[in-house]
């Protein structure tokens, strides 16, 4: 087995190979001044069974681009097997048609990664079943949240509660708070039905005093979570964590979460960056 | 025959639409507060004959997925017929593998754009053999140089004169100054034996108080004209106007050129910008 650590995954491709005591193949990249990406590998893959590692955040498109390019080359170069292994994968959230006449992305993304002879796909925190059912081939998704759980047994927290700011997020928080044995929940969200506007309720839960993490698959432009922030500092939490597997924190997403009393961001390695604190290579390499 | 003009090319593609006196198909797109792009076509095109235009100039990567998306939804919509033309085609100057284990680009981005069920391919001012080969589908190539040199009869030159900034611009030079109905001639480089330093002639030709219409396919960081430019200046030409069909301007080649004494940058709509002063609809058109 050998791992291509593609451009947008440098260090999670050489965790997963340590991991795997396996080889690295050797990549080189570059861009164009106009923007053009440039790949190759010098090395012989004949009759390899290749792990590829690249995630695709933003700039999304050019790190799909890179992941074909590469995608063709281990072809070329004459590999036994292929698997894929994306962390993050783009335009995930775009997995059904919501209007008529809307490209369903997803299904495109997925058929053009399958057209390079893949024979697995390996995902992250999808927690979409159509994402997964959008791929022909193998696919096999892993979960951060062990890991995140892991790592906040690993600091000292005082009196911890975990917290999902919606229910779609309470699997998620559930393992987290599995992990560091202690209390969880979600925060619900209803609608006025006089006004109309959205209001967050908590659910009688008591957070005084104690450390809260807010778990959730992905932080964005951050506001889901600055809004639990706000509310779990309301109710006089101690210190709030903010907790993801996706950090993309576009925008001014930052600035958003520390101005709404997030005291920590925890983000892992799907999209390496300064909060990558907590590194999916275990749960990928579990599955290979 | 319906047209769907790409994000990267909603002028070029009203125009064909235009000439072609057919019908422009509705389409919404934009892009998501982390990058994603958004594609719609709230229409049937059921048994339709579709011409998409859509440039891959930069982002290259972003206007490359704008069209597969474009592509997936044209299917899907039941079109009966796809012609694409792509006017400016990203990644064409990675025709050959030019070091062991590199990736043939444009080899990769012809497969993609054609796995999309594709008739034809239509593209402009490529001059490459390789990149018209590497598609298996009927793939046609028309020249802005006879609407370039349409352009420049149109303004009083004095005295005009057409220079291609090397040999391989020659042909380019041609077809312009055959259109104006004035002398052509290209720069020559040549190494010196003992330097090594690369040293540019002139070809024992006579600019002076001349206006000189610099021709080339493309202007990326204008190193290649703002040498020529400086040439002709040198030289006591009047006016210096630098031409091209795709005019990518990357980093500081605006300035660059402007130093160099270029009076004048005229691009073409294969890249829609302020210098888009010819439309190569016409050329395109004519083999639709």
């Amino acid at each position: 087995m050998i791992v291509v650590a593609g451009p947008a995954s440098p260090k999670l491709g050489k965790r997963v190979a340590e991991l795997l005591e396996c080889e690295l193949a050797p990549l080189e990249w570059k861009r164009f001044p106009d923007g053009e990406s440039y790949i190759r590998i010098p090395g012989d893959l004949k009759g390899e069974s290749v792990v590829v590692v690249q995630s695709t955040s933003p700039p999304q498109d050019k790190r799909l681009m890179e992941l074909f390019f590469i995608l063709d080359l281990i072809n070329e170069l004459g590999a036994r097997e292929v698997t894929v292994v994306i962390p993050y994968l783009a335009y995930m959230r775009q997995d059904k048609r919501f209007r008529e006449g809307e490209v369903v992305s997803i299904k495109v993304v997925s058929r053009l990664i399958e057209s390079f002879n893949v024979d697995r796909v390996i995902l992250v925190d999808v927690h979409s079943r159509k994402v997964l059912d959008s791929f022909n081939v193998d696919v096999a998704e892993v979960s951060a949240m062990p890991l995140i759980g892991s790592y906040f047994s690993s600091i000292d927290l005082v009196n911890p509660f975990v917290l999902a700011p919606d229910k779609k997020a309470l699997i998620l928080a559930e393992r987290v708070a599995e992990k560091i044995g202690c209390k969880y929940d979600f925060l619900e969200k209803r609608r006025d039905r006089i006004t109309g506007e959205i209001k967050t309720y908590f659910k009688k839960i008591n957070v005084k005093g104690r450390d809260v993490v807010i778990v959730d698959d992905i932080i964005s432009t951050g506001g889901t979570i600055a809004n639990a922030a706000e509310m779990a500092r309301s109710l006089g939490a101690r210190r709030i964590y903010a907790a993801c597997t996706h950090a993309l924190l576009v925008k001014n997403a930052l600035m958003r979460l520390s101005s709404a009393g997030v005291f920590e961001i925890i983000g892992t390695d799907t999209i390496e960056s300064n909060v990558s604190k907590v590194s999916v290579a275990p749960a990928i390499v579990s599955v290979l």
